[in-house]
């Protein structure tokens, strides 16, 4: 029987998310929950599922799952109203930008025995999954170093920047998870450096837009980490791994894989420039992966504390580029209380 | 308001149109045929839809359009058949292997008014069609010479072979299309070799397994295409355009956009092998664009006269190949009374 | 000891081996000679050699081997003058235009017992080397299909045509040599198309500027060449090889390793775009080779064998594309007295 | 007239230079010095030069330049008695370990006004090159961040290490001039971490083999260099620059341009894995560069500053790595009295 899911949030995310659901064998988009109604009567429209209000998603005996795609500071909240609702729940990063609310959101899921997956989807990218693969076979030995180049196409509203934590935390955050991942040990130290290089708007912001960081475990395994909010060719996703008996790299996904020879020279079109169009197989193989993990009663692949680990390096990343000092990753779970 | 299909046939080919129907939004997939019980079930299950026979899918008025996916030798009975019942024909290529029958066919479609269209789903094919659009917009100058390169993974059964009409007919006739639509020009000749490399069996059953054609236009423009039933590395499908101010490619497909470096050297993953994932993105473009053009009023892209013009191609070709001649085009239509 | 070279002809090839024989260990440049005095002038400012006439350099006793890089309409005059001479003779290719002048050449050269090696120096380009090697080593099991692509920059002046026997004989005779080095056996048929897409005058001139050849051996391996006398983005040079295993490619030599990525796309630099450039380094193996042979007492690749075949492919292709039909090469060798 | 050359040195680095000299248009090779004579003596075979003492080659009228390709612990020593005889220089890098004895050879070199050049052959790299031309017509808009790759196929010998200054003074080195280079400001902090994964030996002698380094300017350009004793795969070099309108890359070089496509996937030869092959056309276009500077009276593209300067930011980027601290470069050149 198919996974009946409500979705919380009909703006971009959450159109993806409906959109994921609506395509994933197993799945069952039946209501959809949004402030706005216009936004929520859209994705009606499009996917044939009912508007209903938060509340009444939670009281729903026809909902067995949903995916949390509201505001960032509301994600805690509806993360502890839904396991207590008895609901699978599905819920985009970060579950919150304080640490310490993120831990006691879960401390209420781990009381509920509830199911929390965190939207880390670009461990679901089937590029980046082949990667994971082929290193997990063995084809190059031990890890020792990953380099991971994250670039948008351009800044976000600074409206939004200032709700969003900052590069650290809405977009470093994402490395930060595939880090973990691909390294295998929880890292050590945090070293990072910042600039502004793209707007001065977002140096006024208090933020950086270009930023650089080195991740070190205790066993000496590094992550280096390049991010800027402006690549003008495209948005730019790759990872390169070097290992004890080789080194494995997931390409960029341009627009066309076609090439125009003239006395110019070679010309490859541009990459693909937005992150749902390049995420998109991702979001929805995520989908299928909760659904199939809520089937089998199999434990999810990004786990609350995943969620949690990510925010702590983006704190100790954006301590780091504000002292010159490598942060010891203990210095920021200590304070929180021990994670 | 949708376009309300049937689809005939509930095969290899008839599933992947019956997902592509699915996936278009504009189009509802309501019924399925197939003498196989099992398999139009497995479509009903699948999609949602009606398993009827060929003759109540005519006769339904719920039905606006059909995709003919049956043997070769039932297309053009169906045809004739669904245009004559006021239903949009898709069919898959070839229309039939007779050129006379296939005139006749056309003669009955013209009488009728009804709109058919040809499955050459290559012309929907996103990086080709990004070819074309650079051609198109004059990024190489005026096209002078095309080299189409169409290899399988490996050899169909021979008893496959036996009913297709051979290499030139069921394989390098989505080339004949190609280096039409891409040249732009009819072609005045048709020289070919054939071979027996692959399989000895093919050889027995009359076939060749290899072959290689030049194609050339009264102006002098030429496309040369090679085919093998046989490619090691997977599905291989590739265009070169040659301008008088550039050239132009499109790459094939891998498996995935990794590379492993080690002291063997740089490896890619194998290209992906089955026509049906190579083209899934074609196949369901192609039945958005016939849904389009059933909605608008406009012409459909891939007609019976390119349906007939390819096969009168293959014909030219096997020709060449048998006699070592250079055919010309208006030897074959000659005979078949006038394309 | 090293061997002592004669350069005949300053002109721009002479100028290409003279550099090449100054480059190789084991080889040393004594003289030069040219009718036109300051070219000959000028490789002795250059390398230091002296400047002699062609039949001083017949006579010196300081002389081991020429290199014959004098118009083509000479070459078997002086192939016959030097190996007569007990020098041992590099001659560019064509040995002459003429088949039976050819067969009369190699007689000479025969009962003398000298040493003749042809200029086809595509044979020791590193990667084409390189692709030869993997072939030989097995990499991909035995060859079936070769397609060749070989295009110039710009087509010569017409003067040139006009004393080069055409595009089969100038251009495409590398291409027929490095079909028969790739196939390893030989051809027994040859089609052919021309077409005059580039250059009215090259038409007028009777010749073609862009062709299409297909061979065939008798065990029905097949090669295919595409040349065109223009190509906006450069000398295009490429070999593939399909195998019974899998398939080989060379890629094309760029300006540079780089690539810039903006809006417009990414772009790599055109390719080298003159051929002494692309092959200096394939000019210099080819002499070290020669030279090697010469110390080792070993049978030179590159044979006058070698030039005749490749001399009766070109012959066979244009009569192909003048008639339509498929050549035998039977046809020609015969009428030339058993090649 | 040439500019005639000593080599000191015939080890290695010594053997390259003299291949350089001899090579280049313009330069002649005189004389050669090791205190290992048969060393001295097989470049003198090879190049027909004579065997000198340095002694003697600092007194020879007929020696206008020398290369210096001695130990590093000697090079200072050796550059200043060559100013003082009035000879050009060229010196491999480091001038010395110790920043105030390089301050102080410096400072000698100013008072003779001889010529020193330092020898960081990448920014002679073709490629390289061409990547630097794209970025100074402007190609990607400003330079904003900066990657440098740089991957040794092994590691080399302990014994070497312990007089090498560790990683970031024998390997990095190079990398920090490139950076400088391609940033076009000076760098303002380093950081820095060091790890040992690849021999347990070197960790032993005091050093890391694996590397990861942040270095930022005052207007807050970044570049990052990451650097690791061992790549499976061959001699790793790449760099990848960002910019304010686009990116450039400098690929990496392999032994051929070749592909094998088979079952396994599609397979690039490694790369060259030796540095005097990857960089042989860099080490002759830097002595080139010599020649023209001193033939023009024009300044040296790569100074005692140069030398200087990439020193300083290996020293901190050891002591980042030692202390976590990012380090201010003004910091190391305040403590070495005013670089």
């Amino acid at each position: 029987m198919a996974v009946r899911f409500g979705v919380l949030g009909a703006g971009r995310i959450g159109q993806v998310h409906a959109e994921a659901v609506a395509r994933v064998r197993g799945a069952e988009l039946v209501a959809v929950a949004d402030p706005v109604q216009a936004a929520a009567e859209a994705v009606e429209a499009r996917h044939g599922c009912k508007v209903r209000t938060i509340d009444e998603i939670a009281a729903s005996p026809d909902i067995d799952a949903v995916a949390i795609c509201t505001p960032t500071d509301t994600h805690a909240d509806l993360i502890e109203q839904f396991v207590k609702a008895g609901k699978a729940v599905f819920c985009e990063k970060p579950i919150d930008l304080d640490i310490a609310r993120v831990e006691a959101c879960l401390a209420t899921v781990a009381q509920t025995g509830g199911t929390l997956m965190i939207g880390f989807q670009r461990r679901f990218d089937p590029d980046f999954r082949a990667l994971k693969a082929e290193i997990d076979r063995g084809a190059i030995g031990a890890v020792e170093m990953v380099a991971l180049t994250s670039r948008d196409p351009g800044p976000p509203p600074v409206s939004y920047i200032k709700r969003s934590g900052g590069i650290f935390r809405d977009m470093a955050i994402h490395d930060f998870d595939v880090a973990r991942w691909l390294v295998g040990e929880e890292f050590e130290t945090v070293m990072a450096a910042g600039s502004v290089l793209v707007s001065p708007e977002i140096g006024e912001a208090g933020d950086f837009d270009s930023v650089n960081v080195i991740l070190r475990t205790a066993s000496g395994k590094q992550c280096t980490i390049t991010c800027s909010r402006r690549a003008a060719y495209g948005y730019d996703q790759r990872i390169e791994v070097l290992g004890s008996e080789g080194a494995i790299s997931a390409a960029n996904t341009h627009r066309a894989k076609i090439e125009v020879a003239t006395g110019a020279g070679y010309t490859r079109p541009p990459l693909l420039d937005f992150f749902m169009e390049r995420y998109m197989a991702a979001y929805t193989a995520e989908i299928a992966t909760f659904v199939d993990c809520l089937r089998d009663g199999m434990p999810v692949p990004t786990t609350g504390q995943d969620g949690l680990m990510a925010l702590v390096l983006a704190e100790a990343a954006l301590r780091s580029a504000e002292t010159g000092r490598a942060i010891p990753v203990a210095e920021v779970t200590g304070e929180a209380g021990g994670v």
